[in-house]
């Protein structure tokens, strides 16, 4: 016979209190009440024709901020950490070659996800504050042929907005895909993915978005598609699996959608309102 | 010069339309109004004390539901599908053994997430509908010697819920860690994870506990944490690391929290909040 053995959690019994902050970091950001209302609404099935409407119009969103006509664009149903494990689980095959450029947190975070990954990770190093010059790049990739380069757009450890400039077509001169991290830099400086040949670029909702934290905008070329697609083996993660994920997202071309997992319904609805609001704005 | 090509989306230029549904199926579900208000509170840091004392009544509201002292428990900043690949990502090392009992859709899930992380994965199978005398699970434990043995406790593609009394005892006999999905059956069933053996049981906050998916409740007994923090190897997934959520969580023993992600500020709220509406009522 099954008893109860642990007590009501006195702290639940009290209200729950949230005070009202100024929030000056990169982010989470304060929320406006349009963004807020949004994600009040009523929850909805994850796999109702409404909530699939409001996942093509994220899509579109997505396409807008990242000035992309990529097929493959869509949010990962977790925050931006999530969405930097996306593009490596996805892109990159145990042996592989991975370059990444390290001159504060962003990079060493990516450094460590390449490695779980059991690829062979190679790496330029600046000191926090400093960049890299585009000749640095291209002597790094020239010497150790990887099939990705990591770079962080705005690597908020430091405060480096990082030049993209010119860099997507020296990767693609390497056969190299270009991803780049624009969690903290999206919306703040101009980044047009299509015009500087970005392979995988993603961010995440809640800094200049002003969207609660817990969905990712991502978005992935045709070359970067190539590649995934043409894997040898499953990536190790079931729910970052871009295959799953584009079948979900009606992003392979089929009419219907394939079940994958219980997509964030209120943050959906929250990271479209933001999109709108982008959209308005800028 | 970078130029804006995309045009505004037209979708994005209507208003957010959600319906309101009666939802009968095993979630999402209705949310009600009090967990949708809590959800709506202002963002603040995901460092802010306020909200790691929100993470610590959502710690002790996830004990009580699970009936379990251990410290090790939290909520995976993503769906239930990310607590499954969470429990199976730091407890299983290439090469472990694992077996895993399917009798529908959920057994499949696990079978493949298992095989993505190079484990050895053996089955028990029942026809959908079907479940498992504890004498078939121990036949199979003593031949196959795993390091882990998973069991939907709630097969939603099915119908069945899965007896559990007696299986931990038997897994622990033959040294393997017991895992139990609940995503569907918990709160509308008993579970009492300490008085049932269990060393891993996750859910999702989407079904019974009726808050907004995107966070999903898990506890890790101590046997689970002296396989996984003993492990060769490190996990191949960095957001769900545990060594990492369990330093944000607090769950280390440790007096400093350190940042491992931003997690889904709203989404704590409301299932902080549900939590206390579950603890009020059951």
């Amino acid at each position: 016979m099954l008893s109860i053995s642990i007590p009501r959690p006195k702290c639940l019994q009290k209200p729950l209190a949230v005070p009202q902050r100024h929030m000056f970091g990169p982010g989470p950001s304060n929320v406006p009440p349009r963004i807020i209302e949004a994600g009040a609404k009523p929850v909805i099935g994850h796999m109702h024709p409404e909530l699939l409407q409001i996942m093509d119009d994220i899509k579109s969103g997505i396409q807008y901020i990242f000035q992309t006509q990529n097929p493959m664009t869509l949010a990962v149903s977790s925050t931006g950490h999530s969405a930097m494990e996306c593009a490596f689980v996805n892109s990159v095959e145990p042996g592989d070659g991975v370059l990444v450029a390290v001159n504060g947190l962003w990079g060493e975070r990516a450094m460590d996800i390449a490695e779980r990954l059991g690829s062979r990770v190679n790496t330029i190093v600046a000191p926090p504050g400093a960049f890299f010059s585009n000749a640095e790049i291209e002597q790094a990739l020239s010497k150790y042929r990887p099939v990705m380069f990591f770079l962080a757009h705005g690597e908020s450890s430091t405060g480096v907005l990082h030049p993209l400039d010119g860099i997507g077509q020296l990767c693609h001169k390497y056969n190299c895909l270009f991803v780049v991290d624009s969690v903290a830099s999206f919306g703040s400086a101009p980044l047009c993915m299509d015009q500087q040949d970005i392979d995988i670029v993603y961010t995440g909702s809640q800094k200049v978005l002003n969207a609660p934290p817990g969905t990712a905008p991502i978005s992935f070329s045709e070359r970067a598609c190539q590649k995934i697609f043409n894997r040898k083996t499953k990536p190790v993660s079931f729910a970052l699996d871009l295959k799953w994920l584009a079948s979900y997202w009606g992003c392979d071309g089929k009419p219907s959608r394939v079940y994958h997992h219980t997509g964030p319904v209120s943050g959906f609805y929250s990271l479209r309102e933001s999109l709108a609001v982008f959209a308005e704005e800028i």
